[in-house]
């Protein structure tokens, strides 16, 4: 299976010394840096500091000493360096279902004529469920309005307070062009609001210069910042001073430890805070993000288009007549950093390809997805996927008992 | 500064071997567990078995196959058994500002007619900022309605929907009869939630017993989950098909898996999840929990009531005259798990009681709070504690320039 063309571009790759910064069980190929991203390798390190000297020897005095209490807009402000924010326009904090539904409520806040959340079907669900759930605790006409992708410019009428959208699709890879979303959005007197959950640390970002509004996005897909860590904001600098977040916690107070009995909120940024900061979360979330800013967003862009094309061209050659249908963009502008294959039979392919050591996911009903993080990933290792996959198919090897089993999480 | 009656009650406290279940700095007398709970001795193990065996080495699969998945409805159970809960009716998830936010969404919708959050003035404040802030993004008459604690029961009228109040004051310790405002609460057609920030882990409690609708609280205080631990909620098992959560993540939904487009609430307690879990912060959340399952809450409660009185009865007699006022009542049946005492001088008092290695903390504009953690916490300690600040204020070595520095997290 050695392909000296790809042993040469893995040894040519600018990135190449970046693999070693990550854990990678040996064996193991990873497509699946956009769902859950690899171990850095200096976090056990960091957390055990945080954990033992910081928590242990410091204990309450931490929050002072080892300024646990600035790391929501330290670590925010560290992301968005990889978004194209300005410095105090990011925060890390909540989960992005929780950020989702704060930075909705300021929309819709500051559009008090307009009802109506627009977004597309094929929107990541926690997006359309957060935003359903929060049109009907808000009533009086408030609503999501879904439609497809294609329609979504004629759906900016008068009642769009704010266009919702991800900006890389997670069961296609497809990608908006968000800056002419944003403008259209913004002529037609709509907010705009980003999910960067499938780009944060993936493409390239200008939030700021192409003058979106708000933006979510998770910490532990590309970011590498652990199960379950914690999430991002961003608001425009402009919009600062009149939003509002529904969720007036105390670390949002702009004098929190004055106990005052009424809230007021702080200024910029940090007003979105609600509870205290998680900052076990926050700890393994910087290390992931600090190892993204080691290299330029420009280079790992570039890698991840070859990475894709390579997978998409192996796929066409290796795979024909295996009945898989490509559903992410040819067009390397409307193509995140993942290619999603739909296959009927995609829950056992991606277990039998899981049991040979290649990890992608399957998203339900019927599509396999397989994400590329340039910072490790080498070109050899998506030949070696295709391959085994390829084998599979041939032999029916992804067709027995145990591979149909299915579990909770997929 | 021994005593020797002091040392024959610690050589005999049933609890005396639990001391060595935290990492305590030697020499250090930590009396603000209810601020920030010690490490466990078992928590770094943990953690770096989560970060390096299951995150490293599992990647992804460990959702399935360390069960991450269950982590908010296992370690929720598990403080479900600290405050009498019955299983499935605790779920630990997001902040506790999140959660209130959450519950008291829940309570005014099964409340439909009636308009008010009923409080007194006080409450920890991110209880009343959160409720503020949903009665300011509900509108059309909603309110939060502060009275001083004595006029709690009076003002239980028919606009109140929900009674929401915490079982120990942050700033004092006085504790609300649970069970008697329960039943005022329900007497008056109101629901009521308990904010349990400074009593799960610190007093008995029996929630399911006492009825009580809903109920938060914090997972970095008495449960020792580490800084910013996630929080947990309390859901009644009879409320529980008839309330939906405002904040409609993916992870609340049914089957979060299955990718649907509409939302659809899980059954149960699982419906107040919003985003992907706090894999990282639950695991230190569960090692602190743990620790307390493995003592009788009547023994904690029983110890913590002595050492509460042996610092109250020492202050009376070595500090009469010099200016503190013990604002926490005197009655055990009143008292939670701390002491609080008001001076003038409050803040560079307790800033010179740390640097002689006494960590209490100060409550603006003028408390000092003494928490008791019995599973570490001696006898001799507070006898201690009370020598030095005698000393301190004899000696006047609390007036010194650095003491009277402000810090940004008090």
């Amino acid at each position: 299976m050695n392909d000296p063309d790809l042993e040469r571009l893995d040894a040519a790759d600018p990135l190449r010394e970046c693999r070693a910064r990550f854990h990678l069980p040996p064996g193991l190929i990873y497509l699946d840096g956009n769902s859950l991203g690899p171990l850095p390798v200096a976090t056990p390190g960091r957390m055990s500091g945080l954990i033992e000297r910081e928590w242990g020897e410091g204990l309450i005095r931490s929050w002072n000493a080892a300024r646990w209490v600035d790391a929501p807009r330290r670590v925010g402000d560290k992301i968005g360096r990889l978004i194209g924010a300005q410095p105090g326009e990011t925060l890390a904090c909540d989960s992005t279902s929780v950020n989702l539904f704060k930075l909705l409520a300021m929309a819709l806040q500051l559009r008090p004529g307009r009802k109506v959340i627009l977004s597309e079907r094929r929107n990541f669900p926690t997006d359309l469920y957060v935003a359903e759930g929060l049109a009907a605790l808000l009533g009086a006409g408030h609503e999501l309005r879904s439609v497809e992708p294609e329609k979504i410019v004629e759906g900016l009428d008068d009642q769009v307070a704010v266009l919702m959208l991800s900006h890389v699709n997670f069961s296609t890879g497809a990608m908006f062009d968000l800056a002419a979303l944003t403008r259209a959005a913004h002529a037609a007197g709509a907010l705009v609001l980003w999910d960067l959950a499938h780009s944060a640390g993936a493409v390239p970002l200008t939030l700021s210069a192409d003058d979106a509004d708000f933006a979510v996005g998770c910490g532990y897909k590309y970011l590498n910042g652990g199960p379950g860590a914690p999430a991002f904001l961003y608001i425009n600098q402009r919009l600062q001073a009149a939003v509002r977040t529904p969720i007036t916690g105390w670390f949002g107070h702009v004098r929190p430890f004055a106990f005052e009995t009424s809230y007021a909120p702080a200024p910029g940024i940090e007003q979105a805070q609600a509870g205290t900061p998680p900052i076990l979360g926050l700890a393994a979330l910087e290390c992931g993000v600090d190892e993204l800013l080691r290299v330029p967003m420009t280079a790992l862009r570039e890698k991840s288009l070859r990475l894709s094309e390579l997978l998409l061209s192996r796929v066409e050659t290796e795979l024909a007549g295996a009945g898989f249908e490509i559903i992410t963009p040819r067009d390397p502008a409307q193509r995140g950093s993942q290619v999603c294959l739909r296959h009927a039979k995609a829950w056992p392919i991606c277990q039998a390809l899981i049991a040979q050591g290649v990890i992608g996911d399957f998203r339900a009903p019927d599509i396999l997805r397989f994400g590329f993080a340039p910072m490790y990933l080498r070109y050899a290792d998506v030949a070696r996927a295709v391959a085994i996959l390829g084998e599979l198919m041939r032999t029916g090897g992804w067709d027995r008992p145990q591979f149909h089993q299915r579990a909770t999480v997929t």
